[in-house]
Protein backbone atom coordinates (compact mmCIF):
# COMPACT_ATOMS: atom_id res chain seq x y z
CA UNK A 1 0.00 0.00 0.00
CA UNK A 2 0.88 3.45 -1.19
CA UNK A 3 0.30 4.96 2.31
CA UNK A 4 3.08 2.03 3.91
CA UNK A 5 5.55 5.11 5.20
CA UNK A 6 2.62 7.29 7.04
CA UNK A 7 1.11 4.58 8.43
CA UNK A 8 4.51 3.13 10.15
CA UNK A 9 5.54 6.81 10.98
CA UNK A 10 2.68 7.11 12.78
CA UNK A 11 2.80 3.50 14.69
CA UNK A 12 6.64 4.56 15.87
CA UNK A 13 5.32 8.02 16.88
CA UNK A 14 2.22 6.03 18.67
CA UNK A 15 4.85 3.78 20.75
CA UNK A 16 6.85 7.08 22.41
CA UNK A 17 5.63 7.41 25.58
CA UNK A 18 2.89 9.74 26.58
CA UNK A 19 1.70 9.38 22.77
CA UNK A 20 -1.34 6.81 21.58
CA UNK A 21 -2.49 6.10 18.32
CA UNK A 22 -4.60 9.30 18.34
CA UNK A 23 -1.87 11.66 19.50
CA UNK A 24 0.41 9.94 17.11
CA UNK A 25 -1.78 10.46 13.62
CA UNK A 26 -2.20 14.20 14.84
CA UNK A 27 1.41 14.66 15.36
CA UNK A 28 2.25 12.72 12.16
CA UNK A 29 -0.11 14.83 10.08
CA UNK A 30 1.05 18.07 11.59
CA UNK A 31 4.81 17.06 10.35
CA UNK A 32 3.76 16.05 7.20
CA UNK A 33 1.71 19.53 6.82
CA UNK A 34 4.58 21.30 7.98
CA UNK A 35 7.60 19.49 6.20
CA UNK A 36 9.97 22.34 5.14
CA UNK A 37 9.86 24.32 8.51
CA UNK A 38 8.91 21.69 10.97
CA UNK A 39 9.77 18.37 10.11
CA UNK A 40 12.96 19.19 8.74
CA UNK A 41 14.02 20.86 11.23
CA UNK A 42 13.13 18.37 14.26
CA UNK A 43 14.71 15.65 11.42
CA UNK A 44 18.05 16.91 11.32
CA UNK A 45 18.02 18.10 15.39
CA UNK A 46 17.06 14.45 16.02
CA UNK A 47 20.16 13.18 13.88
CA UNK A 48 22.60 15.18 15.53
CA UNK A 49 21.44 14.86 18.71
CA UNK A 50 21.89 11.22 18.11
CA UNK A 51 24.88 11.22 17.38
CA UNK A 52 26.25 13.49 19.45
CA UNK A 53 24.40 12.40 23.11
CA UNK A 54 26.23 10.24 25.49
CA UNK A 55 26.22 8.36 28.82
CA UNK A 56 28.48 10.15 31.16
CA UNK A 57 30.66 7.24 32.08
CA UNK A 58 30.67 8.80 35.80
CA UNK A 59 26.81 9.49 37.12
CA UNK A 60 25.11 8.04 33.82
CA UNK A 61 23.23 11.11 32.96
CA UNK A 62 22.53 11.64 29.32
CA UNK A 63 24.48 14.56 27.83
CA UNK A 64 26.09 15.84 24.67
CA UNK A 65 29.99 15.04 26.41
CA UNK A 66 31.19 12.54 29.09
CA UNK A 67 31.61 13.39 31.83
CA UNK A 68 28.29 15.11 31.83
CA UNK A 69 28.07 19.10 32.70
CA UNK A 70 26.57 18.27 36.00
CA UNK A 71 29.56 16.32 36.91
CA UNK A 72 32.14 18.45 34.92
CA UNK A 73 31.07 21.61 36.89
CA UNK A 74 33.77 22.60 39.45
CA UNK A 75 31.05 24.90 41.08
CA UNK A 76 28.96 21.36 43.06
CA UNK A 77 29.29 20.00 45.97
CA UNK A 78 31.37 16.85 45.56
CA UNK A 79 30.89 15.91 49.01
CA UNK A 80 27.20 15.10 48.29
CA UNK A 81 26.13 12.38 46.00
CA UNK A 82 22.31 11.82 45.08
CA UNK A 83 21.21 8.29 44.33
CA UNK A 84 18.52 8.25 41.39
CA UNK A 85 16.72 5.82 39.39
CA UNK A 86 16.47 7.19 36.14
CA UNK A 87 17.72 10.24 34.02
CA UNK A 88 14.37 12.03 33.97
CA UNK A 89 14.80 11.91 38.08
CA UNK A 90 17.92 13.69 37.70
CA UNK A 91 16.29 16.20 35.54
CA UNK A 92 13.63 16.81 38.03
CA UNK A 93 15.78 17.57 40.60
CA UNK A 94 18.19 19.51 38.19
CA UNK A 95 14.66 21.84 36.68
CA UNK A 96 13.94 22.40 40.63
CA UNK A 97 17.90 23.66 40.64
CA UNK A 98 17.22 22.60 44.52
CA UNK A 99 20.67 19.99 44.59
CA UNK A 100 24.02 21.62 44.26
CA UNK A 101 25.89 18.13 44.73
CA UNK A 102 26.65 15.07 41.60
CA UNK A 103 24.55 12.61 41.15
CA UNK A 104 24.30 8.83 40.30
CA UNK A 105 21.49 7.57 38.11
CA UNK A 106 21.20 2.91 38.41
CA UNK A 107 19.21 2.87 35.38
CA UNK A 108 16.16 0.93 37.31
CA UNK A 109 15.40 -0.81 40.34
CA UNK A 110 15.88 -4.01 41.35
CA UNK A 111 13.81 -6.77 40.15
CA UNK A 112 14.13 -10.50 41.32
CA UNK A 113 11.27 -11.14 38.67
CA UNK A 114 12.81 -9.72 35.69
CA UNK A 115 16.25 -10.63 36.51
CA UNK A 116 17.77 -6.99 37.47
CA UNK A 117 20.61 -7.32 40.14
CA UNK A 118 23.07 -5.21 41.75
CA UNK A 119 25.12 -5.30 38.96
CA UNK A 120 22.93 -4.47 36.34
CA UNK A 121 22.21 -1.46 38.25
CA UNK A 122 26.09 -0.46 38.36
CA UNK A 123 26.07 -0.54 42.31
CA UNK A 124 29.54 -1.63 42.45
CA UNK A 125 30.61 0.99 40.88
CA UNK A 126 27.98 3.34 43.22
CA UNK A 127 30.84 1.58 45.95
CA UNK A 128 33.67 2.67 44.16
CA UNK A 129 32.57 6.74 43.92
CA UNK A 130 30.79 6.33 47.11
CA UNK A 131 34.72 4.77 48.45
CA UNK A 132 36.05 7.97 46.95
CA UNK A 133 37.62 11.02 49.15
CA UNK A 134 35.25 13.97 49.96
CA UNK A 135 32.10 12.39 49.70
CA UNK A 136 29.89 12.91 53.33
CA UNK A 137 26.91 11.59 52.32
CA UNK A 138 24.67 9.78 50.00
CA UNK A 139 21.11 10.66 49.68
CA UNK A 140 19.12 7.78 48.16
CA UNK A 141 16.40 9.30 46.31
CA UNK A 142 14.40 6.31 44.92
CA UNK A 143 10.52 6.56 43.72
CA UNK A 144 8.82 5.99 47.12
CA UNK A 145 7.21 2.51 44.63
CA UNK A 146 7.90 -0.68 46.41
CA UNK A 147 10.09 -1.20 43.60
CA UNK A 148 12.08 2.19 44.73
CA UNK A 149 11.90 1.08 48.32
CA UNK A 150 13.52 -1.99 48.34
CA UNK A 151 16.36 -0.81 46.27
CA UNK A 152 17.12 2.16 48.28
CA UNK A 153 16.87 -0.38 51.64
CA UNK A 154 18.97 -2.59 49.40
CA UNK A 155 21.72 0.42 48.64
CA UNK A 156 21.81 1.75 52.02
CA UNK A 157 22.87 -1.44 53.89
CA UNK A 158 26.11 -1.72 51.22
CA UNK A 159 26.68 2.10 52.20
CA UNK A 160 25.91 1.58 56.35
CA UNK A 161 28.36 -1.67 55.64
CA UNK A 162 31.15 0.41 54.40
CA UNK A 163 30.72 3.61 57.03
CA UNK A 164 29.13 5.58 54.07
CA UNK A 165 26.63 8.57 55.95
CA UNK A 166 23.38 8.01 53.72
CA UNK A 167 20.49 9.47 53.79
CA UNK A 168 16.83 9.30 52.11
CA UNK A 169 14.15 12.28 50.65
CA UNK A 170 10.99 13.03 53.79
CA UNK A 171 8.02 11.10 53.24
CA UNK A 172 4.98 12.90 53.73
CA UNK A 173 2.14 15.57 52.19
CA UNK A 174 3.21 16.90 48.96
CA UNK A 175 2.97 20.39 49.08
CA UNK A 176 -0.59 21.52 48.14
CA UNK A 177 -1.81 18.20 48.74
CA UNK A 178 -4.55 17.72 50.77
CA UNK A 179 -5.46 15.19 53.60
CA UNK A 180 -8.36 14.04 52.12
CA UNK A 181 -6.98 12.68 48.93
CA UNK A 182 -4.24 11.51 50.55
CA UNK A 183 -3.43 7.14 50.44
CA UNK A 184 -2.77 5.39 53.59
CA UNK A 185 0.42 5.06 53.59
CA UNK A 186 1.50 9.01 53.11
CA UNK A 187 -0.97 9.60 55.67
CA UNK A 188 0.77 7.18 58.37
CA UNK A 189 4.56 8.09 56.84
CA UNK A 190 3.22 11.85 57.35
CA UNK A 191 2.07 10.96 61.19
CA UNK A 192 5.26 9.11 62.34
CA UNK A 193 7.68 11.44 60.92
CA UNK A 194 5.52 14.93 62.60
CA UNK A 195 8.26 17.51 63.70
CA UNK A 196 7.62 19.92 66.37
CA UNK A 197 7.07 23.81 65.52
CA UNK B 1 24.80 24.88 27.85
CA UNK B 2 26.30 21.43 26.75
CA UNK B 3 22.08 20.31 26.83
CA UNK B 4 20.73 22.74 24.48
CA UNK B 5 20.76 20.22 21.81
CA UNK B 6 18.29 17.92 24.47
CA UNK B 7 16.43 20.72 25.61
CA UNK B 8 15.80 22.52 21.56
CA UNK B 9 14.45 18.93 20.75
CA UNK B 10 12.18 18.77 24.00
CA UNK B 11 11.44 22.23 23.38
CA UNK B 12 10.66 21.34 19.23
CA UNK B 13 8.60 17.59 20.48
CA UNK B 14 6.53 19.83 22.68
CA UNK B 15 5.14 22.03 20.36
CA UNK B 16 3.60 18.88 18.42
CA UNK B 17 0.10 18.85 18.69
CA UNK B 18 -1.05 16.63 21.38
CA UNK B 19 2.41 17.04 23.33
CA UNK B 20 3.34 18.99 25.95
CA UNK B 21 6.45 19.66 27.46
CA UNK B 22 6.22 16.97 29.95
CA UNK B 23 5.07 14.39 27.59
CA UNK B 24 7.95 15.92 25.52
CA UNK B 25 10.43 15.12 27.44
CA UNK B 26 9.36 11.53 28.42
CA UNK B 27 9.18 10.96 24.52
CA UNK B 28 12.66 12.58 24.14
CA UNK B 29 14.27 10.72 26.96
CA UNK B 30 12.77 7.32 25.63
CA UNK B 31 14.68 8.78 22.86
CA UNK B 32 17.84 9.25 24.11
CA UNK B 33 17.77 6.08 26.22
CA UNK B 34 17.19 3.96 22.84
CA UNK B 35 19.08 5.48 20.61
CA UNK B 36 20.21 2.76 18.19
CA UNK B 37 16.51 0.81 18.51
CA UNK B 38 14.57 3.35 18.24
CA UNK B 39 15.64 7.24 17.56
CA UNK B 40 17.31 6.29 14.78
CA UNK B 41 15.48 4.13 12.70
CA UNK B 42 12.48 7.10 13.52
CA UNK B 43 14.66 9.64 12.10
CA UNK B 44 15.44 7.94 8.92
CA UNK B 45 11.75 7.20 8.52
CA UNK B 46 11.03 10.79 8.78
CA UNK B 47 14.27 11.72 6.85
CA UNK B 48 12.72 9.29 3.98
CA UNK B 49 8.68 10.06 4.67
CA UNK B 50 9.17 13.69 4.09
CA UNK B 51 11.34 13.14 1.14
CA UNK B 52 8.67 11.21 -0.17
CA UNK B 53 5.48 12.74 0.71
CA UNK B 54 3.44 15.13 -1.43
CA UNK B 55 -0.05 16.23 -1.74
CA UNK B 56 -2.11 14.63 -4.48
CA UNK B 57 -2.63 17.37 -6.88
CA UNK B 58 -6.57 16.21 -7.37
CA UNK B 59 -8.12 15.67 -3.93
CA UNK B 60 -5.15 17.64 -1.82
CA UNK B 61 -4.52 14.30 0.17
CA UNK B 62 -1.11 13.25 1.70
CA UNK B 63 0.75 10.78 0.15
CA UNK B 64 3.53 9.02 -1.51
CA UNK B 65 2.12 9.91 -5.05
CA UNK B 66 0.30 12.19 -6.80
CA UNK B 67 -2.44 11.63 -7.83
CA UNK B 68 -2.66 9.68 -4.41
CA UNK B 69 -3.53 5.93 -3.85
CA UNK B 70 -7.42 7.18 -3.55
CA UNK B 71 -7.47 9.20 -6.40
CA UNK B 72 -5.72 6.28 -8.39
CA UNK B 73 -8.03 3.94 -7.23
CA UNK B 74 -10.37 2.46 -10.74
CA UNK B 75 -12.54 0.98 -8.10
CA UNK B 76 -13.46 4.08 -6.32
CA UNK B 77 -16.50 5.24 -7.08
CA UNK B 78 -15.85 8.67 -9.13
CA UNK B 79 -19.77 9.61 -9.26
CA UNK B 80 -19.10 10.80 -5.81
CA UNK B 81 -17.13 13.51 -4.52
CA UNK B 82 -16.81 14.21 -0.76
CA UNK B 83 -15.32 17.60 0.32
CA UNK B 84 -14.17 17.48 3.92
CA UNK B 85 -11.83 20.38 5.96
CA UNK B 86 -8.42 18.59 6.42
CA UNK B 87 -6.73 15.30 5.40
CA UNK B 88 -7.31 14.32 9.13
CA UNK B 89 -11.32 14.33 7.95
CA UNK B 90 -9.93 11.86 4.99
CA UNK B 91 -8.37 9.69 7.54
CA UNK B 92 -11.44 9.60 9.55
CA UNK B 93 -13.49 8.57 6.32
CA UNK B 94 -10.84 5.76 4.96
CA UNK B 95 -10.50 3.97 8.68
CA UNK B 96 -13.70 3.58 8.85
CA UNK B 97 -13.84 1.90 5.00
CA UNK B 98 -17.70 3.40 4.91
CA UNK B 99 -17.15 5.39 2.05
CA UNK B 100 -16.11 4.51 -1.68
CA UNK B 101 -16.17 7.47 -3.58
CA UNK B 102 -13.30 10.01 -3.92
CA UNK B 103 -12.82 13.49 -1.73
CA UNK B 104 -11.59 17.20 -1.98
CA UNK B 105 -9.62 18.49 1.18
CA UNK B 106 -10.13 22.18 1.30
CA UNK B 107 -7.41 22.89 3.66
CA UNK B 108 -9.45 24.96 6.09
CA UNK B 109 -12.78 26.74 6.89
CA UNK B 110 -13.48 30.35 5.41
CA UNK B 111 -12.67 33.05 7.64
CA UNK B 112 -13.25 36.52 7.32
CA UNK B 113 -11.22 37.71 10.41
CA UNK B 114 -7.98 35.32 9.44
CA UNK B 115 -8.70 36.70 5.63
CA UNK B 116 -9.37 33.27 4.30
CA UNK B 117 -11.24 33.37 1.04
CA UNK B 118 -12.68 30.62 -1.24
CA UNK B 119 -9.39 30.65 -3.86
CA UNK B 120 -7.40 29.97 0.04
CA UNK B 121 -9.37 26.92 0.06
CA UNK B 122 -9.56 25.72 -3.74
CA UNK B 123 -13.26 26.35 -4.13
CA UNK B 124 -12.49 27.26 -7.76
CA UNK B 125 -10.74 24.08 -8.47
CA UNK B 126 -13.65 22.19 -6.13
CA UNK B 127 -16.29 23.69 -9.26
CA UNK B 128 -13.71 22.73 -11.84
CA UNK B 129 -13.78 19.18 -10.32
CA UNK B 130 -17.47 19.20 -9.72
CA UNK B 131 -18.46 20.49 -12.83
CA UNK B 132 -16.70 17.38 -14.52
CA UNK B 133 -18.26 14.33 -16.73
CA UNK B 134 -19.88 11.58 -14.60
CA UNK B 135 -20.18 13.19 -11.05
CA UNK B 136 -23.48 12.65 -9.56
CA UNK B 137 -23.48 14.35 -5.92
CA UNK B 138 -21.02 16.41 -3.89
CA UNK B 139 -21.07 15.52 0.06
CA UNK B 140 -20.64 18.43 2.11
CA UNK B 141 -18.36 17.03 5.20
CA UNK B 142 -17.02 20.01 6.80
CA UNK B 143 -16.84 20.03 10.52
CA UNK B 144 -20.16 20.82 12.88
CA UNK B 145 -19.26 23.98 14.20
CA UNK B 146 -19.68 27.74 12.84
CA UNK B 147 -16.32 27.57 10.90
CA UNK B 148 -17.19 24.50 9.15
CA UNK B 149 -20.79 25.46 8.55
CA UNK B 150 -20.01 28.80 6.93
CA UNK B 151 -18.03 26.96 4.45
CA UNK B 152 -20.55 24.47 3.97
CA UNK B 153 -23.16 26.98 3.25
CA UNK B 154 -20.90 28.83 1.12
CA UNK B 155 -19.96 25.84 -1.25
CA UNK B 156 -23.25 24.09 -1.03
CA UNK B 157 -25.10 27.77 -2.98
CA UNK B 158 -22.14 27.59 -5.30
CA UNK B 159 -22.99 24.61 -6.27
CA UNK B 160 -26.66 24.62 -6.50
CA UNK B 161 -25.72 27.85 -8.75
CA UNK B 162 -24.09 25.42 -10.74
CA UNK B 163 -27.02 22.53 -10.88
CA UNK B 164 -24.76 20.28 -8.96
CA UNK B 165 -26.54 17.29 -6.67
CA UNK B 166 -25.68 18.48 -3.26
CA UNK B 167 -25.90 16.71 0.36
CA UNK B 168 -24.31 17.17 3.85
CA UNK B 169 -24.04 14.64 6.54
CA UNK B 170 -26.65 14.33 8.99
CA UNK B 171 -26.70 16.05 12.24
CA UNK B 172 -28.19 13.99 15.17
CA UNK B 173 -27.33 12.31 18.26
CA UNK B 174 -23.87 10.17 18.31
CA UNK B 175 -24.06 6.27 17.96
CA UNK B 176 -23.87 5.51 21.87
CA UNK B 177 -24.75 8.91 23.08
CA UNK B 178 -26.58 10.13 26.31
CA UNK B 179 -29.40 12.26 25.76
CA UNK B 180 -28.36 13.47 29.30
CA UNK B 181 -25.11 14.85 27.91
CA UNK B 182 -26.36 16.15 24.59
CA UNK B 183 -26.26 19.98 23.86
CA UNK B 184 -29.22 21.95 22.85
CA UNK B 185 -27.96 22.33 19.52
CA UNK B 186 -27.52 18.78 19.38
CA UNK B 187 -30.85 17.48 20.75
CA UNK B 188 -32.67 20.04 18.34
CA UNK B 189 -31.08 18.86 15.43
CA UNK B 190 -31.43 15.06 16.40
CA UNK B 191 -35.59 16.21 16.58
CA UNK B 192 -35.98 18.28 13.81
CA UNK B 193 -34.42 15.82 11.57
CA UNK B 194 -36.58 13.26 13.30
CA UNK B 195 -37.85 10.26 10.83
CA UNK B 196 -40.23 7.48 11.03
CA UNK B 197 -39.93 3.88 12.12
Amino acid sequence: MAQSDIENLIKMFAKLPGLGPRSARRAVLHLLKHRESIMQPLTSLMTQTAASVVTCADCGNLDTESPCHICADETRDRSLLCVVEEVADLWAFERGGIYKGIYHVLGGTLSALDGVGPEDLGIPRLMQRAAGTGLKEVIIATNATVDGQTTAHYISQRLKDAGIQTTRLAHGLPIGGELDYMDEGTLSAALSARQSV
